[in-house]
């Protein structure tokens, strides 16, 4: 840990693969980084396969670094094989960062994490924050709903869509339109950015009204265009969020729901000890089939708790 | 419960009553229903405050009755005080039906019920069922999140807005459109309804496409125009679900969801009976404050289940 507190990214390293594999050694690594947390800053960035995330990321890196703050980032892949400690370069498009030792990339995947991605992303981000990242940038590799729920919950919220109409309705599916504090049409140079943006200001037009309607910033993030134009956006709503005590408010929620997804994580797994899962199958099976009611079968599943 | 069978109003009336105030009692009912029921349908019509959605389900009543087939109504307003066994006529707007011993209409809270309405409305339209209604029309007063979730949990969904612009708007905030069904733009001879059709195709043009595209229906309820349409178009869609075993794999999930509800309810009952409001609330704010961690927070919260 105390390695860790100096930037080591071996240290950094370690922890974050005991909070991949989860479990007690899990935990107790979240207790001795929750005490030296809060100070990072974290920006999440979400968009379909194939969006420019990575590289977007990367431009957003070189940005950041300008200022020599420390940046973390942290690549959220809940299909991918278990990474078992991959520390650097591990993220092609990310190599412009491998020899600066201010920057910290780790893919996360998350096999054997109880409570899975959506309690194993807080604790790895914790494990940044506590180890001097002032900014930690999260990014998702798809837009499954867990995902979205955890770049949703960053401190600022990047969503990354294509020029093309399939794409604003695609993030309006996924659920993106409601997370967005910011939205970026990168590869902006291609045909279509135009309809893009106007597909979007439409659908906020159509969402809630509230104190911050989310800017739309053109990038072409292999190019570095437009990246100093979102590091801005992502400055004005962090100050924003400041201003009136948002920040910390919405920080407050986020230890709360991590706290219930805790206590709930916990319980399931108790319930779920109970039966195996062919158990289950048949008890939802006989319920369905009306030969059981659903509070004896609750009863069964729960049965054991009390036994 | 065979009283009920036979349609005795006062026997139905005095079995919700039991499932409103939930407990062991409310179990037995849900026992005693659940092998009897699975061949109404059940229809949920939802919108906001005002846009006469109940005198449009009394419009609905009629027509459906045409058939002879057996009407209930289950108004669902978790923020009515308890209606402690009204039977009959306790909507003004549905008066019309007073006389008629084949229509069942009764409003619902939930004061008492563990789970509260999401699982109390289940168990409410389950005695409904039992008892031998053809159609269950479930009404919500409000747009609440659970009322959305219990409404968009009937076979068909049907959702109620008025002419003008914020009504589209509204509905989209509320997560109507996710799931509609049906649309009714009520009330349809006042100015707008013209802009509100054209923002509800804009909207679905933006979202999910799938196989069914809700169909849009004027109606202007207090004179009984165009509910023959919407009537048809409950059939068409009631149609649709079972033509390729839709309404079966609907219903079974519904159950399933029902089950899972059920036994997180009574694990998060336990949780909160470990701790009460003031303890919890002083362990989320030492976690805030990070004198504590969630780790430990959740070991406290969860300590008595083990002891």
């Amino acid at each position: 840990m105390d390695a860790a507190r100096t930037g080591d990214r071996a240290a950094i390293a370690r922890l974050l693969s005991m909070v991949e594999r989860g479990g007690a050694a899990a935990h107790e690594v979240g207790r001795l980084c929750h005490p030296l947390s809060g100070s990072a800053y974290t920006v999440g960035l979400t968009g379909a396969p194939g969006s420019g995330k990575s590289t977007l990321t990367s431009a957003l890196i070189g940005h950041l670094r300008a200022d020599g703050a420390r940046v973390a980032v942290l690549a959220v892949d809940p299909s991918s094989p278990f990474s078992g400690g991959a520390i650097l370069g591990d993220r092609v498009r990310m190599g412009d960062h491998v020899l600066d030792t201010d920057v910290f990339i780790r893919s996360m995947a998350t096999r054997g994490h109880l409570g899975g991605l959506a309690l194993a992303a807080p604790e790895a981000i914790r494990v940044l924050d506590a180890a001097g990242a002032a900014w930690v940038l999260v990014e998702t590799v798809g837009v499954g709903q867990v995902e979205v729920e955890i770049v949703g919950a960053a401190d600022t919220t990047v969503v990354v869509v294509n020029p093309g109409w399939g794409d604003a309705v695609q993030a309006n599916k996924a659920g993106l339109m409601e997370i967005a504090d910011v939205f970026v049409i990168n590869k902006a140079d291609r045909p279509g950015a135009a309809d893009t943006r106007r597909d979007l200001e439409q659908m906020l037009d159509l969402s809630t009204p509230g104190d911050w309607r989310p800017p739309i910033v053109c990038t072409v993030a292999s190019a570095g265009e437009g990246v100093e134009e979102l590091a801005a956006e992502i400055d004005r709503h962090r100050a924003f969020l400041t201003g009136d005590g948002r920040l910390a408010a919405k920080r407050r929620q986020r230890l709360r729901d991590e706290l219930g997804l805790i206590v709930t994580a916990r319980l399931r797994h108790r319930a779920d000890q109970l039966l195996d899962a062919a158990e289950r199958e048949q008890l939802e099976q006989d319920v369905v089939e009306r030969r059981l009611d659903p509070w004896s079968a609750a009863d069964r599943i729960l049965g054991a708790v009390d036994a």
